[in-house]
Protein backbone atom coordinates (compact mmCIF):
# COMPACT_ATOMS: atom_id res chain seq x y z
CA UNK A 1 0.00 0.00 0.00
CA UNK A 2 1.95 3.73 -1.17
CA UNK A 3 -0.78 5.84 0.19
CA UNK A 4 1.10 8.49 2.74
CA UNK A 5 -2.29 8.54 4.74
CA UNK A 6 -2.12 4.61 5.48
CA UNK A 7 1.13 5.10 6.73
CA UNK A 8 0.57 7.77 9.07
CA UNK A 9 -2.23 5.21 10.36
CA UNK A 10 -0.18 2.68 10.66
CA UNK A 11 2.69 4.49 12.15
CA UNK A 12 5.31 4.01 9.74
CA UNK A 13 5.33 7.75 9.53
CA UNK A 14 5.82 9.70 12.46
CA UNK A 15 3.31 13.12 12.63
CA UNK A 16 2.35 15.27 15.17
CA UNK A 17 -1.20 13.18 16.40
CA UNK A 18 -4.19 14.83 18.21
CA UNK A 19 -6.41 12.27 18.80
CA UNK A 20 -6.40 8.22 17.96
CA UNK A 21 -8.78 5.26 18.27
CA UNK A 22 -9.45 1.89 16.51
CA UNK A 23 -10.78 3.77 13.58
CA UNK A 24 -9.94 7.34 13.42
CA UNK A 25 -6.12 9.33 13.74
CA UNK A 26 -6.53 12.96 13.75
CA UNK A 27 -3.03 14.86 13.27
CA UNK A 28 -1.63 18.20 12.70
CA UNK A 29 -0.87 19.15 9.02
CA UNK A 30 2.70 20.00 8.16
CA UNK A 31 1.75 22.84 5.62
CA UNK A 32 -0.73 24.64 8.39
CA UNK A 33 -3.27 27.27 6.83
CA UNK A 34 -3.83 28.67 10.16
CA UNK A 35 -2.83 28.88 13.72
CA UNK A 36 -4.73 25.31 14.43
CA UNK A 37 -4.79 22.83 10.74
CA UNK A 38 -5.58 19.07 11.61
CA UNK A 39 -6.20 16.35 9.36
CA UNK A 40 -8.76 13.74 10.87
CA UNK A 41 -8.74 10.69 8.56
CA UNK A 42 -10.43 6.75 8.91
CA UNK A 43 -7.73 4.06 9.31
CA UNK A 44 -9.63 1.88 6.94
CA UNK A 45 -8.33 3.43 3.24
CA UNK A 46 -11.26 5.37 1.42
CA UNK A 47 -10.00 7.29 -1.44
CA UNK A 48 -12.68 9.98 -1.02
CA UNK A 49 -16.15 11.18 -0.27
CA UNK A 50 -17.61 9.51 -3.90
CA UNK A 51 -16.68 6.34 -2.23
CA UNK A 52 -18.72 6.39 0.52
CA UNK A 53 -21.44 4.09 0.74
CA UNK A 54 -24.42 2.85 3.46
CA UNK A 55 -21.37 0.46 4.53
CA UNK A 56 -19.55 3.78 5.97
CA UNK A 57 -22.14 5.65 6.91
CA UNK A 58 -21.53 5.48 10.19
CA UNK A 59 -17.71 6.12 10.30
CA UNK A 60 -18.41 9.08 8.12
CA UNK A 61 -20.23 10.34 10.38
CA UNK A 62 -17.81 9.24 13.36
CA UNK A 63 -15.54 11.36 11.17
CA UNK A 64 -17.45 14.59 12.11
CA UNK A 65 -17.81 13.46 15.86
CA UNK A 66 -13.98 13.13 16.11
CA UNK A 67 -13.67 16.92 14.16
CA UNK A 68 -15.75 18.42 17.36
CA UNK A 69 -13.54 16.07 19.66
CA UNK A 70 -10.45 18.01 18.23
CA UNK A 71 -11.80 21.18 17.88
CA UNK A 72 -12.25 20.79 22.06
CA UNK A 73 -9.16 19.08 22.07
CA UNK A 74 -7.04 22.66 20.31
CA UNK A 75 -9.14 24.84 22.30
CA UNK A 76 -11.12 26.26 19.17
CA UNK A 77 -14.92 24.70 19.60
CA UNK A 78 -16.38 27.89 21.00
CA UNK A 79 -14.38 30.95 18.94
CA UNK A 80 -15.49 28.53 15.82
CA UNK A 81 -13.49 26.59 12.90
CA UNK A 82 -14.07 24.81 9.20
CA UNK A 83 -14.54 21.73 8.33
CA UNK A 84 -13.36 21.19 4.79
CA UNK A 85 -13.07 17.92 2.60
CA UNK A 86 -11.71 18.59 -0.56
CA UNK A 87 -12.68 15.89 -3.44
CA UNK A 88 -10.93 15.00 -7.09
CA UNK A 89 -9.08 17.48 -8.76
CA UNK A 90 -11.08 21.00 -8.99
CA UNK A 91 -11.71 20.10 -4.77
CA UNK A 92 -7.85 19.89 -4.99
CA UNK A 93 -7.61 16.43 -3.04
CA UNK A 94 -3.92 15.75 -2.47
CA UNK A 95 -4.04 12.56 -1.08
CA UNK A 96 -6.39 9.82 -2.43
CA UNK A 97 -7.48 8.76 1.08
CA UNK A 98 -10.67 11.07 2.77
CA UNK A 99 -9.60 12.95 5.06
CA UNK A 100 -11.03 16.37 7.04
CA UNK A 101 -9.00 19.43 7.22
CA UNK A 102 -10.29 21.47 10.67
CA UNK A 103 -9.20 25.12 10.35
CA UNK A 104 -8.94 27.04 13.60
CA UNK A 105 -7.90 29.76 16.02
CA UNK A 106 -8.02 32.82 13.80
CA UNK A 107 -10.90 34.87 11.86
CA UNK A 108 -11.33 32.60 9.11
CA UNK A 109 -12.32 34.18 5.68
CA UNK A 110 -16.05 33.78 3.98
CA UNK A 111 -13.99 32.05 0.84
CA UNK A 112 -14.72 29.01 0.81
CA UNK A 113 -11.73 28.12 -2.16
CA UNK B 1 -39.24 28.49 15.50
CA UNK B 2 -37.01 31.40 13.97
CA UNK B 3 -34.64 29.74 12.00
CA UNK B 4 -34.41 29.95 8.79
CA UNK B 5 -33.30 26.51 7.69
CA UNK B 6 -35.85 25.30 9.68
CA UNK B 7 -38.30 27.36 7.72
CA UNK B 8 -36.52 26.10 4.06
CA UNK B 9 -36.65 22.49 5.53
CA UNK B 10 -40.80 22.98 6.05
CA UNK B 11 -41.16 24.67 2.78
CA UNK B 12 -42.24 27.69 4.03
CA UNK B 13 -39.30 29.71 2.51
CA UNK B 14 -39.11 28.38 -1.24
CA UNK B 15 -35.38 27.58 -2.91
CA UNK B 16 -34.24 25.74 -5.71
CA UNK B 17 -34.29 22.28 -4.19
CA UNK B 18 -31.61 19.76 -5.60
CA UNK B 19 -32.48 16.90 -3.21
CA UNK B 20 -35.05 15.96 -0.67
CA UNK B 21 -36.05 13.09 1.16
CA UNK B 22 -37.22 12.53 5.16
CA UNK B 23 -33.91 13.59 7.01
CA UNK B 24 -32.17 15.90 4.92
CA UNK B 25 -32.83 18.48 2.08
CA UNK B 26 -30.87 20.06 0.01
CA UNK B 27 -30.66 23.47 -2.14
CA UNK B 28 -28.52 26.30 -4.17
CA UNK B 29 -27.32 28.59 -2.06
CA UNK B 30 -28.16 32.25 -2.93
CA UNK B 31 -25.23 33.49 -2.78
CA UNK B 32 -22.51 31.22 -5.06
CA UNK B 33 -19.23 31.13 -4.99
CA UNK B 34 -18.43 28.70 -7.63
CA UNK B 35 -20.79 27.44 -10.56
CA UNK B 36 -22.21 24.80 -8.12
CA UNK B 37 -22.77 25.66 -4.57
CA UNK B 38 -25.42 23.87 -2.96
CA UNK B 39 -26.39 24.01 0.66
CA UNK B 40 -27.16 20.28 2.74
CA UNK B 41 -29.12 20.34 5.87
CA UNK B 42 -30.61 18.05 8.20
CA UNK B 43 -34.63 18.42 8.50
CA UNK B 44 -33.80 18.36 12.51
CA UNK B 45 -32.18 21.47 14.35
CA UNK B 46 -28.90 20.95 15.28
CA UNK B 47 -27.09 23.69 15.69
CA UNK B 48 -23.46 23.11 14.42
CA UNK B 49 -20.83 20.19 14.36
CA UNK B 50 -20.53 21.28 18.36
CA UNK B 51 -23.39 20.05 19.31
CA UNK B 52 -23.33 16.64 16.82
CA UNK B 53 -23.52 13.46 19.44
CA UNK B 54 -24.10 9.37 19.09
CA UNK B 55 -27.65 9.90 18.38
CA UNK B 56 -26.92 12.08 15.68
CA UNK B 57 -23.86 10.41 13.73
CA UNK B 58 -25.53 8.48 11.63
CA UNK B 59 -27.64 11.44 10.67
CA UNK B 60 -23.90 13.31 10.27
CA UNK B 61 -22.82 10.44 8.02
CA UNK B 62 -26.22 10.49 5.82
CA UNK B 63 -25.04 14.25 5.07
CA UNK B 64 -21.76 13.31 3.80
CA UNK B 65 -23.60 10.46 1.57
CA UNK B 66 -26.44 13.03 0.36
CA UNK B 67 -23.31 15.21 -0.40
CA UNK B 68 -22.27 12.29 -2.72
CA UNK B 69 -25.16 12.18 -4.43
CA UNK B 70 -25.56 15.51 -4.84
CA UNK B 71 -22.17 16.42 -6.43
CA UNK B 72 -23.53 13.46 -9.14
CA UNK B 73 -26.43 15.07 -9.47
CA UNK B 74 -24.92 18.65 -9.93
CA UNK B 75 -22.69 16.89 -12.93
CA UNK B 76 -19.18 17.55 -10.72
CA UNK B 77 -18.55 14.16 -9.03
CA UNK B 78 -15.94 13.67 -11.32
CA UNK B 79 -14.08 16.49 -11.83
CA UNK B 80 -14.41 17.27 -8.09
CA UNK B 81 -15.54 19.55 -5.68
CA UNK B 82 -15.32 20.94 -1.67
CA UNK B 83 -17.30 20.52 1.01
CA UNK B 84 -17.48 22.45 3.99
CA UNK B 85 -18.79 23.17 7.55
CA UNK B 86 -18.69 26.69 9.23
CA UNK B 87 -18.71 26.24 12.52
CA UNK B 88 -19.43 29.06 14.59
CA UNK B 89 -17.76 32.49 14.92
CA UNK B 90 -14.14 32.25 13.52
CA UNK B 91 -15.36 29.54 11.06
CA UNK B 92 -17.69 32.16 9.62
CA UNK B 93 -21.54 30.51 10.46
CA UNK B 94 -24.22 32.46 9.74
CA UNK B 95 -26.98 30.34 10.08
CA UNK B 96 -27.05 28.36 13.02
CA UNK B 97 -28.34 25.12 11.61
CA UNK B 98 -25.45 22.89 11.08
CA UNK B 99 -24.92 22.94 6.74
CA UNK B 100 -22.35 21.59 4.42
CA UNK B 101 -21.74 23.99 1.53
CA UNK B 102 -20.89 21.97 -1.80
CA UNK B 103 -18.76 23.80 -4.28
CA UNK B 104 -17.42 22.99 -7.55
CA UNK B 105 -17.96 23.61 -11.65
CA UNK B 106 -14.40 24.96 -11.45
CA UNK B 107 -10.38 24.54 -10.09
CA UNK B 108 -11.17 25.96 -6.55
CA UNK B 109 -8.35 27.76 -4.69
CA UNK B 110 -6.11 25.65 -2.40
CA UNK B 111 -7.25 28.47 0.15
CA UNK B 112 -9.49 26.63 2.59
CA UNK B 113 -10.06 29.96 5.08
Amino acid sequence: MDCIFCKIASGSIPVDIVYSDKDLIAFRDIHPQAPVHDVIIPRKHIESVNDLNTSTKELAGKMLLVAKLVARKEGVAERGYRLSINCGPDGTQIVPHIHIHLLGGRMLTNELG
